[in-house]
C-alpha cells in the first residue's frame, strides 16, 4: 500500500451522517530537505453513504452534469454523494489548480506542478464513477436540457471531437474571464493571471526580459525599458505579483546578472486612491509603505487608456494628463467578466441584459428550476424584504386586524432573519441589540403594533445593506460544499424542508438559502511580510503573518502530494532560491 | 548564508594545483519525505588560482567564445580557468539539462525542472565574470574569427537581436540535431528526444491521446489506435521511453483511466535484429524478455517507410511486405545529425563532403588551429598509424641502417601507444602481451630487427582497431573537461610541453591527447529493473542495478540543487505515483 493511501485511510473517518463530514484536525511536522515548516492541516473528510439498497430503489439515477474544474466545482464534487446521481463532468482542465498560489508560480516559488490534482484523484468515488471529460462547453441548450462540447484536443488522433450530454440537473461552475473593459491592446500585449498557463508564460516572460536586456549591443535605455515590469491594477492579484517579482529579482536575479541589476523597474498603477483597496485601510497603508520601501512605484489615480507592444499610456486623474509608459511586460490584472457560453445562456433564459449570471439564494439560475450556477460565473441575486413587505405583513398579522404587534412580528422573526440576511447587517449597522427594536417609532420608542405603512417605513433601509459576495475561491468553495449538501438532501428536503417560511406562497423553503462565512483574507507582500483580515476585524501584519499565511495555505491544499511538494517547494526557495532556468 | 553554499564550501578543496582538482567523495543518506535513498555523491571541485599577478601580465586576454550549454561545454567551463582568457558564452537554452533523465521527464518521474541549472549558476567563477548571452549562433566566420548570434527572444522587448563576437578561440559544443534519414512525415508528425521542451510535449502528449481515447461518441478501434503508442528506434532513449511509458500507464494511468486500460498497445520499431545493440548481448535479450512480458510489442527487423498523421508505414525485412501501423503518438529516436550552421562552418573548412565535423585527437578542428570542437557535433579523427609508417620507421632508426632493432622500436613505443591508442586494441584483440611482439615473424617467432617493409606489414592490421566515440553525455563531459585542462596549460606547454614526440617533424605535442575513458552504460527497463554494462565487462541486471542506477544519476547531478530535487522526485513518485494534469 502506498504511503498516500494509507494515509488517506488514516484520516478519513468513516461515520455514515449525510452532513459534511466529521472534521479531523493535525498537526505535521515536515522536516523536508534540511528545513523545517510547520503545516496545521485541516483535513475535512468527505463521507458519503455506501447504500446498496438505495442504489437499487432508485431506478434511473437523475443525471447531473457539472460545468468546470475550479473551487466551486470540485468542492461540490468533493461532497456529493453519487449513489442517487449519474455525474458527468466537463472542463477544458483535467486538473483542479490551487489558483491563490499562482502569483507564487509566476516567479518560481512554487512550481506549476505542485498545485495542481489531476481532477480524476479529486472526483474518484468508492460507490461509483463520476465521468470527466477533458473539453469545453459550447451551449448551453436550456430549452432541451443539453450541453454541447468540444475537446480541445488537436493533432492527430482519430474520432469526433463534439458531443452532447442531456441533463436533469446542470451545475454551472466555468469561472470568469479576464475584464479588459475594451481597453485596446490589452488582449495582444498582456499577461493576465487566472489560469495555470498564464502563470508559466510570466515565470518565461520575465526571464526573456532579462536575457534580452543583457545582451550586447543594447543601449541603456533599451536595458531600462525592457526591464520595466507594469502590473494595471493594484487588487490582491497584481499586489502578490509585484512582491513576488520584487523578491525574485532581489534574491535570485541580481545575482545572475549583476550587470543590469539597478535598472530594473516594477510599477504598480491603479485607478483607485489605494491600492488593495477592498482590504482593511491599514493593510492598504501598510503595503504601500512597504512598496515605497522596497522600490516598488506604486501610481495610484491613473486609468489606462490602452497597451501597445512598447508602451502604456494611461491618464493621470488628478492632472487629467496622458502620460505613455515604455515596458517591458504588463500584467493585467483589474477584474472579471462572463464567459461567452453563459452569456449566451443568459439570453436564453431571460437575463440577456444583466451583466452577470443571477441566482437566488439556493444557487439556482433565476428563471430555471433545474440549473444552479456557483462561482465566479454566477452572483446571488438576494431577494430584496421591501418586494415582499405586504406579503410579510399579510403573513405575520394572523388575526388578520390589520395592525403587528410585537408578539406576531416575534413569531416570523427568525425566518425572516434566514430569507433576508440583510436584516442581520442592518441591526449591526444601527447598533439595534433586537429586531423588534426595527418597530420602534422613529423617536426610538418602543411602539405595541405598527400598521403597514410604518412596517415599510421601519424595513425601508433594511435593503440597503445588501452585500454582493467577492468573487474569491473562499465563496466558489462553500458554494460547492453547499450545494452538495442540498443535493445530497434532495429527496428528504421533500417530506421534511429545512429551509425558512415562504412568504409568497405557503409551506416552506426545501433547504436553507447559501450564507456566506467570510473565513478572512491575506495580502502577501514578498520579503516574508504578509498582511491578513481575519474574522472579528482582527489585521495582523509583518513576518509572523506570512508564517500564518505559508500554514494555512499548506493545510488548505486538496491532496497530501501538492500539499508535500508545496512545503517542500517553499523549503527548496529558502535553501537554493528560485531557479531562473528559461523552461 | 544559505545552506547550499555552506555545503559547497565544505566540499571544495581550495589547493592551488592547476589540474583537475582533487577528488572529495561523499556518501549522503537524503531522507526525504518518508522515503529513504542513498545517494553516492563524487564532487569533483574545481580549483581556480586566484592569481592577480598573472592577470596583470596578462594585459590582453585571449578571446575564448564557446558555442552551446550542454554536457561538453558546461564541463569544459567548470574547471576552465578565466584568469588568462576572456570567455563568452552563446546558447539558445538559458540552462544546462541533465539529458540522461530525459525519458523520466516524459512520464512525470522526475520533473523538467529537477533537471535543469541555470548556465550561470553553473560558469559563476570567483576571479571574474564569464559571459552569457541566450541566442543561437546562426554563423561561424572562420576566416575572420567572428561568430554571428541571434537571440530567439520574439515580442515586444526593445534592441537589436542580432549581435557578432570576434574570437581567439572558439569551442564548438552545439550539439547535435535528430536524424530523420529524409524519411517523409517524420519532422510533421513525430515527436523527437533531445531537448527540456520535446520531454514537455510528449508528456501532455500522452495523456491528450487518453483524455481523447476516452471521450463519449467514440468507437472502439478509434479509442485503439489513439492508445497505440509506437517507438522508432530500439536504443537507450526508445527503450527508456518505452519502459517509462508502461510503468506510467500501469501504475497511474489505468487507475484514472479505467474504462480503457486494456486498450493502451506500446510497439517498439528496430530496424536491426535486435533492440539495444550496441550493449552486451545479454543486455539486450534481458531487454528483449522483460518488454515481452511486459507486454511491450518489439518489432524488429523492420524499416519505416514514411509517417502520416495516423499511420506509420513499415517495410517488414525478412517478408519484403509493407504494412500500415495505425498510431496515437510516435516517438522517434534512430540518430543524430549534423546542426545546418556547423555544416556550413565545415564548407568554410574543407570538410564539405563529410558527414561530421571532425577533430584532431586534440579536439581542434582539422584545417583550423583555433576552433575547437566536442561533444556531439563533432568526431574524433584518429591518425592512422599506416599514414605515418615511413616517418615512424624513420625516427625510429636512429643509426640509419635501414633496419630497426627490438631496441630502437622500444624507444619509441611508448609515444606510439599515446599517439595511436589502436595499438593498445590490437595487442589486446590479438593477445600480445608485449608490443615488441609485433615485430615477431608471421609464424609468431621473435625477430631481431626488421625492416621498413617488415615494419609495415607487422602493423597493417593495427588500424583495423580504431573506434570511434558514441554520441553520449559520458564522451562530452570528458572531452570538456580534458580541453579546459589544456587551456589552463597553454601558456606552460609552450615551454613543457607533454604530448607525445612529433614523427611528422621534430620536438613534441603540446598536450597529451584525448582518451576516453569509458565508465559503462545504464539501460533502465520500468518496473524497478535496469541493466548495466560495467567496466571490465561486467554485466549486472535487474532491480538492485537499478538501485545503482539512482545512486549513480544522483551522484552526477551537477548542482546540490538538482540532486535534491531528483531525489525528492523519485520519493515523490514512490509515495504518490506520478502526476497526469494536463500542464
Amino acid at each position: 500500500m502506498r504511503l498516500v493511501s494509507y494515509l488517506n485511510k488514516a484520516f478519513k473517518s468513516n461515520n455514515n451522517n449525510n452532513n459534511f463530514g466529521s472534521l479531523s484536525k493535525l498537526l505535521i511536522v515536515f522536516s523536508l530537505s534540511g528545513g523545517g515548516l510547520v503545516a496545521y492541516s485541516e483535513s475535512q473528510s468527505s463521507s458519503v453513504t455506501n447504500n446498496t439498497e438505495v442504489e437499487k430503489a432508485l431506478k434511473h439515477k437523475k443525471k447531473v452534469v457539472v460545468l468546470g474544474t475550479g473551487w466551486a466545482s470540485t468542492s461540490f464534487l468533493k461532497d456529493l454523494d453519487i449513489s442517487s446521481y449519474d455525474v458527468q463532468v466537463v472542463s477544458p482542465r483535467n486538473y483542479f489548480a490551487f489558483t491563490p498560489l499562482l502569483p507564487s508560480v509566476t516567479c518560481g516559488t512554487v512550481e506549476a506542478r505542485s498545485i495542481v490534482e489531476p481532477v480524476r484523484n479529486i472526483i474518484k468515488k468508492k460507490n461509483g464513477e463520476i465521468h470527466f471529460w477533458e473539453a469545453e462547453c459550447t451551449k448551453i441548450d436550456a430549452a432541451n436540457k443539453k450541453v454541447f462540447c468540444r475537446s480541445s484536443i488537436e493533432g492527430n488522433l482519430v474520432g469526433k471531437n463534439d458531443f452532447s450530454l442531456d441533463y436533469d440537473y446542470l451545475v454551472v461552475a466555468t469561472g470568469s474571464e479576464v475584464n479588459t473593459f475594451n481597453t485596446p491592446g490589452v488582449k495582444e500585449y498582456c499577461h493576465f493571471l487566472k489560469e495555470i498557463e498564464d502563470a508559466q508564460k510570466i515565470r518565461t516572460s520575465v526571464i526573456d526580459c532579462f536575457e534580452k536586456a543583457i545582451l550586447p549591443e543594447l543601449t541603456e535605455e533599451e536595458r531600462r525599458t525592457n526591464l520595466h515590469f507594469v502590473i494595471v491594477g493594484g487588487g490582491p492579484t497584481g499586489v502578490e505579483f509585484a512582491a513576488e517579482l520584487h523578491d525574485f529579482v532581489h534574491e535570485d536575479l541580481v545575482k545572475l546578472y549583476p550587470m543590469v541589476k539597478d535598472m530594473v523597474r516594477i510599477t504598480v498603477i491603479q485607478s483607485g486612491d489605494h491600492i488593495l483597496n477592498t482590504y482593511d485601510s491599514r493593510i492598504s497603508t501598510f503595503a504601500e509603505t512597504k512598496f515605497a520601501r522596497d522600490g516598488i512605484d506604486v501610481q495610484t489615480g491613473c486609468r489606462v487608456l490602452g497597451v501597445s507592444d512598447k508602451e502604456v499610456k494611461v491618464k493621470v486623474k488628478c492632472t487629467g494628463e496622458n502620460v505613455s509608459i515604455p515596458h517591458g511586460m504588463v500584467l493585467w490584472s483589474t477584474g472579471i467578466a462572463t464567459r461567452p457560453v453563459v452569456k449566451d445562456f443568459m439570453d436564453q433564459v431571460g437575463q440577456g441584459n444583466r451583466k452577470v449570471l443571477a441566482t437566488d439564494e439556493w444557487l439556482r439560475v433565476k428563471g430555471r428550476e433545474d440549473v444552479y450556477a456557483i462561482g465566479d460565473c454566477a452572483t446571488i441575486d438576494q431577494r430584496k424584504i421591501m418586494e415582499d413587505i405586504g406579503a410579510i405583513f399579510d403573513a405575520a398579522d394572523k388575526d388578520k386586524s390589520g395592525t403587528l404587534t410585537v408578539e406576531e412580528f416575534q413569531e416570523i422573526i427568525d425566518d425572516i432573519l434566514i430569507r433576508y440576511p440583510q436584516v442581520e447587517n442592518h441591526l449591526r449597522d444601527k447598533n439595534l441589540s433586537s429586531v423588534t427594536d426595527l418597530l420602534n417609532d422613529p423617536e426610538g420608542n418602543a411602539r405595541k403594533e405598527v400598521d403597514i405603512e410604518g412596517f415599510k417605513s421601519a424595513l425601508s433601509q433594511v435593503d440597503l445593506q445588501m452585500k454582493s459576495l467577492p468573487a474569491t475561491a473562499q465563496v466558489a468553495s462553500q458554494q460547492g460544499t453547499y450545494l452538495s449538501s442540498c443535493f445530497n438532501k434532495m429527496e428528504l428536503a421533500k417530506t421534511l424542508p429545512e429551509g425558512p417560511r415562504r412568504f409568497m406562497s405557503s409551506g416552506r423553503h426545501d433547504f436553507l438559502p447559501f450564507r456566506y462565512k467570510h473565513l478572512g483574507q491575506f495580502a502577501p507582500l514578498g520579503g516574508e511580510q504578509a498582511a491578513a483580515e481575519l474574522p472579528g476585524d482582527w489585521v495582523s501584519m509583518g513576518r509572523s503573518t506570512q508564517w500564518l499565511w505559508y500554514s494555512i495555505y499548506a493545510s488548505k491544499q486538496v491532496s497530501w502530494r501538492t500539499r508535500v511538494l508545496v512545503v517542500s517547494d517553499w523549503t527548496r526557495r529558502f535553501i537554493f532560491g528560485r531557479d531562473s532556468s528559461r523552461i
